[in-house]
């Protein structure tokens, strides 16, 4: 997916995120903002938004000397992330319950002033809602008869949805070999290698680093190792935006893209409603 | 007054409302970020916000072909105020009262989904607070003995509230010669000299035009007939954010800034909080 008209706002908004998280010192904020836009000019209409944004993140962060300026949300994200998970598991969920827990995993902001409680309450009311494109039936068909899934996680917080998933996954398919993939470092609030190996994920599955921190999946930058698991592997979920952003590019169809459309342009590119949940076969 | 970190993602913000509000087709927007992503890239720590953020827009206007993508806005704006200023204008107005008019009128936004009715009672609501810093009695000694005054407008909607307060100046000080500026062409929703000459203010001084399109007064842009103007008279008014930003780069006692702190950085660089009003002069 290229950039909508849209991203460019959106990246600047979330540079003064960065900056805002990353150091108190506002002469140094504002030295990482115009590194900002110094580096935004390389942007052009047919930039993947998850790779030009990163790329211009990660300028800002050595600019105000922080590596990991999401830090401390992301700790808060995976604490309240993994109470509400843990509360969800007691009870008997089904597959496509879990599948739909991991989308919603995607939309919530759990750092973000919130309580388990409160939480808890918006992930009962999402798991009311129906899937705006459902090819979950197909996914787990798919599933029955494969070998090897690669599953891209995106956000931490979000991780612990996906890891319950990905033991509904494991009990309905115990054949099917797994690799769970986060990334080589920080950047913003994705799940890192280490995020993952933090949660547990490794009981699940073998955990792998796409090679990168650019957000996504940006082929010119995965490692040789990554490249060679996702290109043998028979099905790929792909959570979120910056999954979706960058593995659009190619038409595989052995990915399904799990996600909210939470911004206009996922949403136009899906023609989806914005806000609405899908679970969608690439073609 | 330079940059300071909020004002990247405040001016990228604004670059998307302008792409918006100046063409439907979405390649043309997103040409238009695109060019102002480019332009953004001159940005320096010693940016004048109002400046830099002019050149940019006048960018994307060139790049979406609309030369005055706030038009319809504005005239919206001046229809809604003129309604609300004629209420006012049937009451007993004392000229401090119209002073704290001309500050409010810089704060609402006349043309998004407002009623006159809305405003109204907005305004008289507004018109109960306080300034937090008041130099109003200054402004109106010095007056007294000044000659001329240089009153920079701001805003369409806006400068009907001006309008007011250049009234009652005129009848408090018969014997002043007042100059009242407003920009040489469209530039975001700025009160152009047709604007002025639309809302018949050569009836209460000479129109002139600051001779550029830039917010504010950018002294190495203006015309040489608006800089000798600016040069020669006794007291200036300046109206909103691009003007101070502008100015405060001169220490000139002469100048009274009537504002309201709509944002962080204005609010900072004044020392008072944010969304405070003020009638501050110059040191």
């Amino acid at each position: 997916m290229k950039i909508h008209y849209e991203c460019f706002a959106c990246a600047a908004n979330q540079c003064q995120r960065i900056v805002e998280m990353g150091t108190d010192d506002l002469e140094l904020r504002k030295k990482g903002v115009v590194e900002a836009a110094r580096l935004m000019a390389t942007i052009s209409e047919d930039s993947i938004p998850a790779i030009f944004g990163s790329d211009v993140f990660l300028g800002v962060y050595r600019v105000i000397g922080n590596d990991d300026p999401f830090r401390e949300y992301k700790e808060l994200s995976n604490r309240l992330a993994e109470r509400v998970v843990s509360d969800l598991e007691k009870e008997e969920i089904d597959l496509r319950t879990a599948l739909k827990l991991a989308i919603i995993g995607n939309v919530i902001d759990f750092a973000v002033g919130y309580s388990p409680e409160k939480i808890e309450e918006d992930v009962r009311e999402m798991l009311g809602e129906e899937l705006y494109i459902d090819h979950s039936e197909e996914l787990f068909k798919v599933l029955k008869s494969a070998k090897t899934l690669l599953y891209l996680t995106d956000n931490c917080g979000e991780i612990y949805f996906d890891r319950l998933f990905l033991k509904k996954l494991k009990e309905a398919f115990p054949r099917l070999e797994i690799y769970i993939a986060g990334k080589e470092g920080p950047i913003i609030n994705d799940a890192t290698v280490e995020d993952l190996q933090n949660a547990g994920f490794e009981k699940l599955g073998r955990v792998v680093s796409t090679g990168t921190r650019i957000v996504g999946v940006p082929f010119d930058r995965v490692s040789d190792e990554f490249r060679a698991i996702f290109e043998k592997v028979d099905v790929i979920i792909a959570k979120g935006q910056g999954n979706f952003e960058t593995l659009s590019e190619i038409n595989d169809e052995r990915v399904f893209y799990l996600l909210k459309a939470k911004c206009r342009p996922i949403a136009r590119e899906l023609e989806v409603p914005q806000g609405a949940m899908v679970c969608l076969r690439a073609r």
